[in-house]
């Protein structure tokens, strides 16, 4: 059986030059591959005890809602600034080059609620903390944060440091 | 047990005056609706001979991936331009307001691969049309395309004539 690690292609110089992207539709567009990547990421969730998985637009929709799906969990959406339609909690945050804006619905979770975040990378970490003050400034715990890939070079575990963080496949650089 | 309809928020005037949003997010923060939703979806699928689901960002990835899980098959997305890093094939569609730009990756499908296309709404069928040509583009069979939710009043089957189109609920208005 081929293993997780095998179904990602790596992309040379992109977005820009130096970088090494990691393509996670090389995984999948192969069943095994989507299968093996939901299948190990759920793994990391077993025996935990939690209400909501949380996933960002768009590549945590990809492994969040099959995951809340198979564990019978609700799933929360956080999107970008302006594609919600009912009231919500936002957070603007600094990116390498300029800042970004994330949302979500102030009605999905309750105070108390056990949270796990969801997504496909943990690169700088940034996006990942962002997501975390989002759940608890509704009065969400988040309980776990779940990663199919990430790029240790990068440090994000450290702005996520006092969280359960596990990522299924743990590249050494940037 | 509760009908799909009653999982769906409809929100008036969003994004602008005159308009009823059907909010999915509804569906997906209740771990039933969730369930329901995806089943629903996938039953238009029973015994439907076919080798690849394809969904757009980022809505399409709600509901394509799930479906792709429980039936083991690939899952290709449709992305933005600029998103994808390796060859592609683009198209260019127009909006009520400007145009957009949607991509797929040019070795995600082979000719003759029969192609089930998934959204989670079928309104004007602008980008619908547009995922349609881009499969096609490609030498895919568009088999079928499943929506979660249809606006019949704004004709977007029209624009899919002569292909199989299933909508889970079926709103007569726009």
């Amino acid at each position: 059986m081929k293993q997780i690690e095998e179904y990602v292609r790596s992309i040379e110089d992109f977005p820009e030059e130096g970088i090494i992207f990691r393509d996670v539709t090389s995984v999948l567009q192969d069943a095994d591959g989507l299968h093996l990547a939901i299948d190990l990421m759920q793994e990391k969730l077993k025996e935990l005890d939690f209400d909501i998985v949380v996933g960002p637009e768009s590549r945590g929709f990809i492994f969040g809602v099959p995951i809340a799906y198979n564990l019978h969990k609700p799933f929360v959406p956080i999107r970008k600034k302006g594609k919600l339609p009912c009231e919500t909690i936002g957070i603007k945050y600094d990116l390498e080059y300029g800042s970004a804006e994330l949302e979500m619905h102030r009605d999905a979770i309750k105070p108390g609620q056990k949270v796990v975040i969801i997504d496909d990378l943990i690169a700088t970490g940034g996006t990942n903390e962002a997501m975390v003050k989002l759940v608890e400034g509704l009065g969400g715990v988040v309980v776990k944060a779940v990663f199919l890939m990430e790029l240790a070079g990068l440090k994000g575990r450290e702005r996520l440091k006092g969280y359960d963080v596990e990522s299924v496949i743990c590249y050494p650089g940037k």
